[in-house]
């Protein structure tokens, strides 16, 4: 029983044998059994289902560590803002109009994209109906980690209210889906909760074990802003106040960090940073110290944050984005070469999610892999698929997407989601927000 | 007779009425007789060949203003090592093998890579069997200003072979293919060729009337070296010999220049800018000051440079990264919007390229345009059009390309490449010159 993949080039992951030439794997009952270089043998294929990939690159599906689905409606409303403009003027009233359809069909339109260009796993972090989301992630196939998203500018009892709605919800789906969906709890950002609020929601993550994500310093002028009210640096301030030691931190952004700040991060092996290069250039947030974070060791993946400051949600061209920005930045080509990038965009986003069982394309791990066509113009010559697949790969070209071994996408069709409705169904939503805003 | 093409939203490049959300043009002969909103009536339709765009977006057909096609076997042979080590030890010895057929095939597969992606002029600027180039051109299509460029690191005789080379490259070539083929003089970089050399070449553009093309201030290193050798930054050496009043000049790059060389540029309105972020950032070059450029009213457009620094030839994605890298580097989101981005990567380009026919859909123009689909999950909601080509858009979404009214692409076919044989040829002839490395 089981499915063996053969005739494929294998991007593995591993640290022994990162990339097989030519080679085979097979999987059953979700996970992955075993990954060999040639052709299986007649015995292995015995009645066993085959897969043949005709050359195709398989690669470990990539995992999007941060993200709003919700507002995926978003796209294109405002661009080339001041960014106080951008928010208080376009985005906030935008999302203040949303309801329970409009970020269903959002989210929905979220998770089709990120499929279609070879992404298994995202980070959901947001405040509104994530029940419905958990639920569409249970029918539809994605692994999801996903967090009930808390802003403390508030009452302590309405605080008390949000944390035990997320609380609650991160208890009731943790390890839903047959352990697709996992969950953490999200303090908003340092700049929205006070450090009472946010010392409220470590406990309770404490107590219940699960790790916690936050944005980090992704502006300057937040920064500036916390020094002023705190006279630290926002990370300074967590670490003063004991949050992150032990604790398993995910901090999206990073942008505006000093040697102090790495050095916090670098003694601190619990705590990750969601790199999203896209988003930080398109705010114009800035660039992020990613060479010294990883000459320091800290544990580094990707993000596109949402399609409202991106404006789409691939990793593949962010992956992209991430390796050359970095070379550009500090005047260096070997910065973030193509297996670093591909290590941000599979196994550190696993390890900075707590997903011990993706990231790899190795045995005792859950079949969660893509698998792209090279048979187009811009992968020509095809040798060379590491550096392909880093610096010359579109989203377009993923083919197929598995995840726990079930297809979500075979041939460039998605198998749980119906693509014109989506397209529909957005245009619909976005049109009658916009009517509400009138 | 002519044709008409209806139901399309147009990104007319115009001054005045820069987007058309529901409108339709016409072409005849190969230039844009008219365009207008709304839908043609039956005497405009009448006897005239009729396009159903069906809710396609169109835009003028973008320009590259920097590229070298002849190295397209190189992709991906070299990445992310230092930029001497990955010259001397990767790029030249491959090129020194590289024989008249492996350049041939290397520009099929870019020349069709480009249209793929919505690229309908391209510049080449390379040494090797450019008469073959030509030749293809005419046969296949494409816009194309083409340039034997010329290394002055050698006897003065073989520099005058090269002019003459070159010269005669340009006289024989330019305006052929109806027009389609122009042509310039190109001087490598200043640090390839000395002042003696490049007067030379300078005297003989004037003469023939042919605008210039050259490599300038890709790198701090060959700046500092400029200096070190002449006293001055290259382009100030350029300045002081006389070589850029009133003269033509498409510079590469540009990343490397400070007040001084900003103002000489502002002062020379006959002297453009071709920006090539991907390529500045992947080889570690750096990030050019493109805001500081635009605020002073320097003309600047785009180009990919070649795949073996980039590593695709696609546009669209270096319209993106230019308009978001400048946010990140200048710490401002409103830093080259959209329709700033869009004229970077058409009219501007066709006015570095001395091409008056070319760069918007308007009448009296050449119809040189691209039609994209719409009907993808990334491009929903589809309401914001300019936001997003340049932000949300892939290569692939360009579904038909036309160059002087005839198809060189039609529903992602290319018309007049056969695309199964350019990936067949570009493996076998990369296989055969990494051979005769061996």
């Amino acid at each position: 029983m089981g499915t063996i993949v053969k005739n494929v080039s294998i991007v593995t992951g591993q640290a022994e044998a990162p990339f097989i030439r030519h080679g085979y794997f097979k999987f059953a009952d979700g996970v992955i059994v075993s990954v060999a270089e040639g052709t299986p043998s007649p015995e292995e294929i015995d009645r066993v289902e085959v897969i043949d990939g005709k050359g195709k690159w398989v690669m470990p599906g990539m995992i999007n560590t941060h993200g709003h689905l919700g507002m995926s409606l978003l796209r294109g409303h405002s661009d080339d803002l001041p960014l106080q403009s951008w928010l208080t003027e376009k985005m906030w009233p935008f999302e203040g109009k949303m309801d329970r359809e409009a970020v269903h069909h959002a989210r929905q339109l979220a998770m089709a994209e990120m499929i279609k260009s070879g992404t298994t796993t995202f980070l959901e972090m947001y405040h509104l109906y994530m029940d419905d989301l958990a639920e569409a992630v249970v029918e539809q196939g994605p692994r999801a980690v996903l967090m009930r998203s808390m802003i403390g500018l508030c009452s302590e009892s309405e605080q008390r209210e949000k944390l035990k709605e997320a609380v609650t919800f991160a208890t009731t789906w943790n390890g839903d889906g047959n352990g697709r969906i996992t969950t953490m709890m999200a303090p908003h950002a340092p700049y929205t909760c006070p450090p009472s609020f946010i010392e409220m929601i470590v406990d309770e993550a404490d107590r219940i074990d699960l790790p916690l994500h936050t944005h980090m310093a992704e502006t300057q002028r937040e920064v500036e802003e916390h020094r002023k009210t705190y006279g630290v640096h926002p990370l300074v301030h967590f670490e003063q106040l004991g949050f992150l030691k032990d604790r398993h931190w995910l901090l999206a952004h990073c942008v505006h960090l000093g040697e102090e700040e790495l050095d916090i991060l670098e003694q601190h092996p619990s705590v990750h940073v969601s790199h999203n290069p896209m988003s930080n250039l398109k705010l114009g947030s800035g660039i992020a110290n990613v060479q010294s974070m990883l000459e320091r060791g800290i544990n580094i993946c990707l993000g596109t944050d949402s399609v409202a400051s991106n404006n789409h949600l691939d990793l593949v061209e962010e992956m992209r984005i991430a390796a050359l920005l970095q070379k550009g930045a500090v005047l260096d080509p070997t910065a973030i070469p193509a297996e670093t990038a591909i290590a941000m965009a599979t196994k550190n986003g696993a390890k900075a999610l707590r997903l011990p069982q993706v990231g790899t394309i190795e045995a005792g791990k859950r079949a969660d892999f893509i698998m792209i066509d090279p048979q187009c113009l811009h992968l020509q010559p095809h040798e060379h698929v590491m550096s392909h697949l880093v610096y010359a790969l579109k989203g377009a070209d993923v083919q197929d997407v598995f995840v726990e071994g079930a297809p979500l996408m075979l041939n460039k069709e998605l198998k749980t989601f119906d693509e014109e409705k989506l397209q529909f169904e957005a245009n619909a939503h976005y049109q009658r927000i916009c009517e509400k805003l009138k």
